[in-house]
């Protein structure tokens, strides 16, 4: 079978190589702590399937149009634009079945092949994926650790601009680092964009996962709005991740481009759906803030077992459900150099399961540091307490006896 | 804002166009008669929405695999392979966010850029648009009226292969003609496919679409599934289209090729929207049997007055919801020349609304007779016959005041 070339173009996210791993394990009969994927053990609020049920008996079971329903385009203009200080109306609004299709669509729209597109590394792998896939030369900008998590290195970024940048991806509350932008960070980026044209997409998929005080998206800086698309997505905020169910956000040019590929693609994102995120948006909010008291009790559980392990460290960051976990001490006390080695040692010798820094993005010339990934959006506190107590003892033990 | 060139090759469906057209009219306050659209006006079959709200019930709200779910690729699996006979396993199917889903990606993993791919003309108009879109040249191949219905002109396809044509999309029980092959015909086009090694994408949304006796794939036919990709849709069978679920099904390489998309794409389809479908698949049959009742009926009712108007003239189609009628004799009688005059003259006057030859190609030249297209699937019998009486009464007045 011969395929077309383009295939050999396209990445993947090597996470789910891991979440392969685990559950090939756990048939085995291994007791598995699962803290790999950014997948939610937690409920959807009932509030919100009762809405779905009521659509789907109402009949709301034919096509939607392409861009979404106008009353649920309408309550995201309403809301993601107060959240973010925008007058938004339903004509910045594309709805998608998800988060992730609004990379690939913007990407497409803005990009010509052999044009440069800045991209967080590490970040999410798709990123990367995309702007190969479409011809396209991705330049990774990348973090350094500070006293209080971490912070974009700026003159690597600055370095990386030539005339022919077009965009810039951005994921403040960011996935894997749940790194946070301070408020001159994001004014410097801003100015950056706005001096070079770039293109911008501001991955706001965890910009509700903030547990102390509201998001800022850079979007909302003078100038932004205008070069920029906005991913939304329910997936978190709600605990929706497998109903897909998300939107392209932005200026009503882009938007319709972007709904142009929607008619191509999918033709339009679940009907009944969407009445059931019209509530989710303008319904009670005990759910998603009862998801978010939830994960913020993980948090605090996780950080400090962490932190308590004898060459590991993390910061507790304020956003997300990710922590990025450094854990060059204690490889360094293991005789590890290798962090894949590291990861699958404590898989199947602990049944603790999770990414690396590797699966973030290629690596790039001088780290040091060697970091993995937690996610505890999947698992409860009791079995988070379980696991890191294996983790605790294995590493503290190793070679021990 | 400067967009990227590929966006100029990216086509539409204009039947969206008189859709809102249609609309616009209703709200001003006209009755309108709507078979321009190939939505469902029945509700999906209650077991589906119930299997659907134990699902959320259950907690299916979280990602599924990529590829879908085993249970519901098992069960796509046995059901589409027994239908179309078969040997089928889960690894021959990658559930999608709809039929649609499947046309672009089977493009995308064959298709080079500068390929040629022949696509029918009548024809869905976003197979040109997804071979334009990734940079191939789309070859019409075109059908003439037998006294039966429609069959392929097979001297002009044959003319039309060259040593730079890789795929052919065949859609057999065909929107907007609803086309049927013979067995000779079905038979001669597999062998044409494996004499010239073309890629083929069999477009199976109709196939379960049948009034009389049962489908046949192209893809049962010696030599052919090894090259041919199924586009399966739950969107017809089960009045499911806006709950936007699908399958491609083809060799295992070509179904990983076709979920290594997804990942970059969406992810995964919902969740426990595919439970629903496992409940379609193997539970009571009484729903889709119940929906081709009602349209076979519908069906009788168009037909019949349809062909008692003068000048215009339809074949009773065993199969889609979809009529391909020749209004050649009307429109001369009427003096019109132009097909999008006369559809609009008879959407303002009679608020029947259609769509035209027009919206499923690039009229091919020596074309001569005039065709309009009515989908049955969005309207009951009072409203068929009420409009069909208005339309009968302004075609043969027309002019005679």
């Amino acid at each position: 079978m011969e395929l077309a070339q383009r295939m050999e173009k396209l990445g993947t996210e090597t996470a789910f190589i891991v979440s392969a791993e685990a559950a090939a394990l756990a048939r085995k009969g291994h007791k598995i702590y699962p803290f790999h994927l950014g997948d939610m053990n937690i409920k959807t609020p009932e509030n919100i399937i009762e809405a779905a049920k009521r659509a789907m008996d109402n009949g709301k079971t034919g096509y939607a149009p392409t861009p979404g329903i106008l009353e649920l385009r309408q309550a995201i203009a309403e809301d993601i634009g107060k959240a973010r200080g925008l007058d938004l109306t339903l004509e910045n609004v594309s709805v998608q079945p998800g988060g992730k299709p609004t990379i690939g669509k913007f990407i497409q729209i803005f990009m010509e092949p052999g044009e440069e597109v800045l991209y967080p590394n590490p970040g999410y792998p798709i990123y990367e994926s995309m702007i190969n896939y479409y011809g396209g030369v991705g330049v990774p900008y990348t973090f350094f650790e500070t006293d209080t998590g971490f912070a974009i290195d700026f003159e690597g970024l600055k370095r990386s601009i030539s005339p022919n940048t077009k965009c810039l991806i951005y994921n403040n509350y960011q996935n894997p680092m749940g790194a946070e932008s301070s408020e001159a960070e994001m004014k410097e980026l801003a100015e950056l964009c706005i001096k070079h044209n770039l293109m911008v997409l501001s991955d706001e998929a965890y910009f509700d996962m903030i547990y102390e005080d509201k998001g800022t998206s850079i979007t909302s800086l003078p100038g932004m709005f205008e070069r920029s698309v906005i991913l939304y997505t329910f997936s978190k905020k709600f605990a929706m991740t497998g109903w897909r169910l998300g939107a392209a956000i932005g200026p009503k040019e882009a938007v319709e481009q972007i709904s142009r590929l929607n008619v191509n693609d999918e033709s339009c994102s679940n009907h009944f759906i969407q009445h059931a995120a019209i509530e989710a948006l303008t319904g009670s909010m005990d759910g998603p803030n009862k998801i978010l008291e939830i994960l913020k009790a993980r948090r605090d559980v996780v950080c400090e077992m962490l932190n308590n392990i004898k060459g590991v460290h993390v910061h507790v960051p304020n956003c997300t459900f990710y922590l990025f976990i450094n854990v060059t001490g204690a490889m360094k006390n293991m005789g590890i150099e290798d962090v894949e080695e590291f990861r699958k040692l404590l898989l199947h010798e602990t049944g603790v399961s999770f990414t690396t820094r590797r699966h973030f993005g290629t690596p790039l010339p001088g780290e040091t540091q060697k970091y993995i990934r937690f996610a505890y959006s999947g698992i409860d506190v009791d079995q988070i307490k379980e696991g890191l107590r294996k983790m605790k003892e294995f590493i503290e033990g190793y070679g021990k006896e």
